[in-house]
């Protein structure tokens, strides 16, 4: 569709959505033909016309040549680009979740039908990660990690600037607009994990269940593990990696202990950065905003015209020999409460036992494959743990 | 020549064709047909075969699908790659002079031949940012600035880190191999420029002549400037600058005094760093070593494997309406000697002028189009300018 007017189906007039709406309504290459909403009847700020809830009659209308799918519903999101893709559309989403748990799928119904997928404001709001990826690394990438959601990055950074908790850090964020309602997705690390499957997978061409990998999150996190932090000169980031070893990958999502030498100590408030590693290049580092309607919208428009150039991700990398495995020791900082929190905890090195009258925690080594299994041990526990992997303490 | 296998026809064989073909000799995919060096019979550290000094001869091989040029001298450059896309081959080119003194003249040779140039590696080293620029901004971006040159960037990490005058500083970056012998086109910031108008180009479509743009070095930087920098908490960073201001574009290479908030504060060495200011997604920072023949070599390959999976640039930005202009007011800070140093000097306004025992400096508001005119004065005077815009003492 080069050249020709871009004739846009979108789904979902949320902040993004609405965001979209005003920067493009006064190009004339671009043309909302129909916007699908949940409630045909809510009051909106800004005056809408074309408004339907019919999301077949969009999917099907021949005049519409792109759909934006921008809802947070996972499901809704799944049947939106399914139908769109079986059709030979091209379409842009932002869906995260939708995507990293649908890979295959996804990748195949563009080849089987024709149509385009781009995803850029899926993963790390308007860092261009994706096209980078796509575009510039060949398969000499070692290993790809960063701080991949600005809410949680934004709650450590209130956490370590000021002297408050993490109900108080989440309350802020939420009021700032960087969490939702329900921060789970964000503070769990579960935001993050999606963002990590959907880059690993233009990084090194693995396709990872989300639900294979170990995800520890920040909702933890006391007052007690900042001290410990700033002790040892360092800050909590929550930190998403994947790096090969022997040939296979180990992915994870786990708060980190990071010292000032490091370019992520500096990755503050709702920003987002992304390093990656590499044969070559030896190192590459990425930052920019991570949360918000405008950096996401921004990422949808690059989507919006590169989709309307003819661009689209080669799907050359794809490599399903490469495996995940959770067979990597990790060292790790765990806060606990009593003693026999950690009992179900076999460590395979354990470096110190620190029990204080305000906090305890075992420093040690264990695989990550034990770790999966004791998450619920650590959250029904309240513990906290980190990953002290890269510091010498 | 999407799956078939790459014919490389290589001209130059120094650090960064070397390593380029140590790296891609094992690898199926690749054959050198023919390696064009200058001297046939100079004794080398690889054993390579196929060695041919007539350009020609390997220009007109049909055999060959795809020309690597890698030689410094910049008029055979702009031969080979002129010759090469007549004839509608495909070309990877890292010569940033020649590309951007010539910029016009090879959009139309792809354009009316057929042929594709790509030249990641002429900007910025390892870093992506030609393909980022192509594939990610659209049209809204509104500045690009940053560390373009590692070679003058470890030269200033030296003069910051350690209490040695500019002479040993240079001397150390010639031995680690990050200066040439002749450090002009490095120091003398023209090596930065060439960069600013190629990233410039894919940022804006403004297409500008080098020889325009106002472009001022580090060679006559001495310890009195560092002290100056040091005493205000700032560090001095040789900066390459273009942004869009009322419909024009202003564009400078500078030293510049860098206040520690600034990310560009903290690169180092010889790493590039790039900063990127946009309407909607704020501002993106983007870093990795910008100097060496492995970071130049790995993004060499990426254009290799980029125009093997048929990638050209769009060339879809070009703004021939877009004009440089230099008609705009700088604050600068001008170390000089005595005072009739600075006699023709129209400073529109005066901020402070300092005469001590040891250095006497002069800050005040001038326009740059004035200063362009002053430039031999500068140099032939020993004068050390740098710029004080965004920071304020």
């Amino acid at each position: 569709m080069e050249n020709s007017k871009v004739n846009i189906g979108l789904f979902g007039f949320g902040t993004v959505g609405e965001g979209l709406y005003n920067i493009l309504k006064t190009d004339s290459k671009y043309c909302f033909r129909n916007i699908c909403v949940k409630n045909e009847n809510k009051k909106r700020s800004v005056d809408i016309s074309n408004i339907l809830s019919t999301r077949s009659r969009i999917i099907n209308n021949s005049n519409i040549n792109l759909i934006v799918e921008l809802i947070d519903d996972c499901v809704v999101s799944y049947e939106i680009v399914k139908s769109s893709l079986l059709k030979g559309k091209n379409v842009v989403s932002a869906n995260k979740k939708m995507i990293a748990y649908n890979l295959k799928e996804i990748i195949n119904l563009q080849k089987d039908n024709g149509g385009t997928l781009l995803y850029e404001a899926s993963s790390c709001g308007s860092i261009p990660i994706i096209k980078c990826l796509e575009e510039s690394y060949g398969t000499s990438i070692e290993s790809i990690s960063g701080i991949f959601n600005g809410s949680s990055n934004y709650i450590l950074s209130k956490l370590f600037s000021e002297d408050i908790d993490y109900e108080y850090a989440l309350n802020l964020a939420q009021e700032r607009g960087f969490a939702e309602s329900n921060p789970l997705s964000d503070v769990g690390g579960f935001d993050s994990l999606y963002k990590l499957v959907i880059i690993s997978y233009h990084a090194f061409g693995v396709i990872a269940n989300p639900d294979d990998i170990c995800v520890f999150g920040i909702s933890n996190i006391r007052i007690d593990d900042v001290k410990f932090a700033k002790k040892h000169g360092c800050k909590i980031k929550l930190i998403a990696s994947s790096r090969i070893i022997d040939n296979k990958i180990c992915m994870s999502v786990f708060p980190k202990l990071i010292p000032s030498s490091n370019d992520l100590y500096s990755v503050e408030n709702e920003y987002n950065a992304v390093l990656i590693d590499g044969k070559y290049f030896d190192n590459h580092y990425l930052s920019g905003k991570g949360a918000g309607a405008k950096p996401t919208s921004a990422a949808v428009i690059s989507d919006i015209v590169s989709i309307s150039k003819g661009y689209r991700y080669s799907n050359c990398k794809i490599d399903e020999s490469l495996k995940l495995s959770n067979d990597f020791i990790l060292r790790i900082y765990l806060r606990f409460n009593c003693i026999k929190d950690i009992a179900a905890f076999n460590f395979v090195d354990t470096i110190e036992i620190f029990n204080g009258s305000a906090t305890n925690y075992i420093i040690g080594d264990i695989y990550i494959s034990d770790l999966l299994l004791l998450k619920k041990i650590i959250e029904d526990n309240d513990l906290f743990i980190m990953s002290l992997e890269d510091v010498n303490l």
